[in-house]
């Protein structure tokens, strides 16, 4: 067998059952390799952000990586910004990057470029592989990389002729280490903290805000008189009736302050100390009070359950009885459409077990508290801040889990960045129902010229924040690449065009105008 | 004044009058200081590959760098692989990529990344201003490094603070280097090989290939009995009617060493030694003979034209009558669509003085030679075959010379990766007509899979060459973002359509059905 078939085989008895890819030329050993192994689906997309962010919302489903394949540094190039956000959420990856043959490289043909510098900025371990018979090995070490706790971005350079050459065989995965126990110390200072009885923030992120971690937080909470609140940003919280909820520290600087300001204490499970999205004018970067202190009970790389479970014990809250959500969806509103009223109107219609895939930015701010009784599911976030990441991630969590039903909730400027992954839902039948809020103006930005004190914007301005002239039509841009949908112009039709994606097996868009 | 605003003159100043742009928050205040200065053309772009291409075709038609304008690391990281093509044609270019404030990046905030070092690979120039007091002087030493000959790209990281707070005022150009002369050496080597009167290459690239530079390698060559070629790829070759022409080395292997076998000399003149494009199995990475001596006359960033002139004199050919192109369009072909019809009727019915932006790809490869005899027009290719360049290299074009036709020769698989530039070519009205060539698939890689030896593929791998299931309805994706168009499935249909598009002032779509 030749170094790209020991490469695929290698990944499949890893356990990596699924390639996203955009290849050329330099993968075509890679892809005629996959006609020859069984195990691995092979799902184009047709520009490489919607093949990285893909793999990460496969990832966050499955807790496995998915592989990539990707060509040359500019192929790499388009991917690296949901690779950057894949990175933020901690979501295991492997990336195959095809490359020139070693030999050829010395000739600066024109895709010729620094594949592992460019890699490196949003790579946790980065590797050319040297010849056909080291691709196997490589390929077992890139996956074992990506499986470290808690996950991690591999990205593994495949010179064409380590691809055409004679390999001797497939590798076997090295030990992947698994999540190292909180030490007793730690366990130790949360109780001490706790039994302060000063106001005490329990700051969840990683494993903490799935369905286990935040029943053990809230019992943690009741028994102490701690406080709950996840991170402004989640992987994937499990929530709806029968779970406990958790509310999440604003995004915005003010609100933020506000929520965090009588805390004294902020013991980070699974999470990191707040801090500002972006710098503004006389606003802090640090969003806790100057005399709160921050202390760390679980790493997001550490056993976070297992430290919750430990600290439960600690507190004498084992057996403590949590309040969960009960099963209240909303009524469905009706008349003018507003974003109170959609974000009700989730909260009534959504699908038992659905995954949703918040990229709604400015439109989505309420439909997060308006869904908390709606029926059990899993809400994932942009963990990195690059839009563009919504359609990719619903497409890998619709590959990743047929059985469920996807929502995107999709601000349109955010959208445009990667609508290519509307062709791989309709390619792949993929379950997904996009929501897509038709704002026509990149909205964030129009609070964040104030907020960074530019006030007053002039025409040139306010046209670099517009999507305006000429309007999109994103029926048409659905329809182009093969997915059907309505447009909504009031909430009854809203629910009606909800309703027939929700119904459909396919993907389908739900326009919403604003 | 601010330093956004005192970077915003400076670029003014420097003679960079137009920014493509695709801001976020950090660059809030460099979009507030367009509005309060004169001379800076600001165009939005949906994605940041359409702003880095457009900068790219906007340089090729000015000899002027455009700036950008991007947000943080993944938002340049989107831009990259334009950026790299730009890097290739030897483009001048001046990317602004805001930053987080200075005393913000040690939070590591979500869109914290190392945004130097994923700007390297791609950049000639790259350096992060350090205070607002500096960024005028940086921005300055920026347009000076993109329009240090050839071309460079320019990469200028500008943190959040360094723009708000208030800075010294503008700063001028420092010293541009002129095109270094060739020097006397060069040129005697070259007549002394002329002399041999073996059989001789003059290779032709960057200015050489401009109607000036061919008339003067067309003299020498008639004067000495050597031959001329263009690079397989060029940023920009003036033809048609009135110019000398140029065939270009085949871009396959095999063609390209039939065309180049006889040859004993190759005498470069802002070209490189031809090479594969990529490497396959059991043929050469090098192009030429191996009894073929490879010679240069003049570097692409030397001062090609006056190294020809002086050539032209040293072999007695400044005089020497040369053959041009008479304008003789070919009659416009009617029936079944074929690709050689397809460029007879472009040679039949190109506009005088257009612009073709030719990323056809296989679609393409006759259209070259059958529209030498049209009117005279300028052929920009993609250099440094990343795919995706066409759509965003026809809008900056469009935004350099209004006054031109550009006709962008684009095939589907490559268009998907850019599409967004369709919306920026409807917003600004710029005066575009793309000719989409609708083949369902990425024709090329059916080819390259056999020619790497991957001979009868399966389904799996001819999956991830088909641009079918669903079908892509361009006509659908270009009116979703405002451009107007029109199918043709029969020659007469084509010819049509494309004298629509050629009579509208605004961006057409023309949907070959192949």
């Amino acid at each position: 067998m030749n170094g790209a078939e020991s490469l695929v085989r290698t990944l499949v008895a890893g356990g990596v059952d699924v390639c996203f890819a955009n290849p050329g030329t330099s993968e075509m050993h890679f892809v005629a390799a996959l006609d020859r192994v069984d195990g691995m689906r092979c799902v184009l997309g047709l520009a490489e952000t919607v093949v990285t962010g893909a793999a990460d919302g496969y990832a966050r489903m499955t807790g496995r990586p998915a592989s990539t394949l990707l060509h040359l540094g500019p192929g790499l190039a388009n991917g690296l910004s949901n690779m950057h956000n894949a990175g933020r959420a901690r979501s295991p990856m492997v990336n195959i990057v095809g490359d020139h043959a070693t030999y050829h490289r010395n000739y600066d043909a024109p895709l010729t470029s620094d594949i592992e510098g460019a890699a490196r900025p949003f790579s946790h371990w980065v590797k050319t592989s040297p010849s056909a018979r080291t691709v196997a090995a490589d390929g077992a070490a890139a996956v074992a990389a990506a499986m470290t706790p808690p996950g991690q971005i591999a990205t593994l350079i495949l010179p064409a002729d380590t691809a055409w050459n004679e390999a001797d065989g497939i590798a076997k995965l090295p030990p992947v280490p698994g999540r190292a126990p909180v030490g007793s110390a730690a366990i130790a200072e949360a109780v001490r903290i706790l039994r302060l009885k000063e106001p005490t923030l329990l700051l969840l992120g990683g494993l903490a805000v799935r369905s286990a971690g935040l029943e053990l937080a809230a019992r943690i909470a009741a028994a102490t008189g701690a406080q709950l609140l996840a991170q402004t940003s989640n992987p994937r919280i499990e929530r709806g009736a029968g779970r406990v909820s958790v509310e999440r520290v604003p995004f915005p600087v003010d609100q933020a302050l506000a929520a965090l300001k009588e805390f004294r204490h902020v013991i980070l499970i699974g999470a990191k100390a707040p801090v500002a999205f972006f710098a503004y004018p006389n606003k802090p970067s640090v969003l806790t009070p100057e005399n709160c202190a921050i202390h760390t009970l679980a790493r997001v790389e550490e056993d976070v359950l297992h430290a919750l479970a430990w600290l439960a014990d600690e507190v004498g809250a084992a057996k403590t009885a949590v309040a969960t959500e009960a099963l209240a969806p909303p009524p469905v509103p009706t008349g003018e459409i507003t974003l109170q009223k959609l974000g009700q109107a989730l909260g009534a219609l959504l699908p038992e077990h659905a995954i949703v895939v918040d990229e709604a930015v400015t439109s989505g701010r309420s439909f997060f508290p308006l869904t908390r009784n709606a029926p059990p599911h899993d809400w994932m976030q942009n963990m990195g801040g690059s839009i563009g990441l919504g359609l990719p991630l619903g497409t890998g969590a619709a590959v990743a889990c047929p059985d469920r039903k996807v929502i995107c909730l999709q601000a349109d400027g955010s959208a445009m960045y990667s609508l290519q992954g509307m062709w791989t839902q309709a390619r792949e039948g993929l379950d997904v129902t996009i929501v897509l809020f038709n704002n026509k103006s990149y909205a964030i930005l129009r609070n964040e010229l104030a907020n960074v004190g530019a006030r007053n914007p002039g025409r040139k301005a306010l046209d670099m924040l517009d999507l305006g002239r000429p309007d999109i039509d994103w029926l048409d841009l659905a329809r182009g690449m093969g997915v059907p949908g309505q447009r909504a112009t009031s909430m009854e039709e809203f629910a009606a065009a909800f309703g027939r994606g929700v119904a459909s097996p396919g993907p389908y868009m739900v326009e919403v105008m604003l």
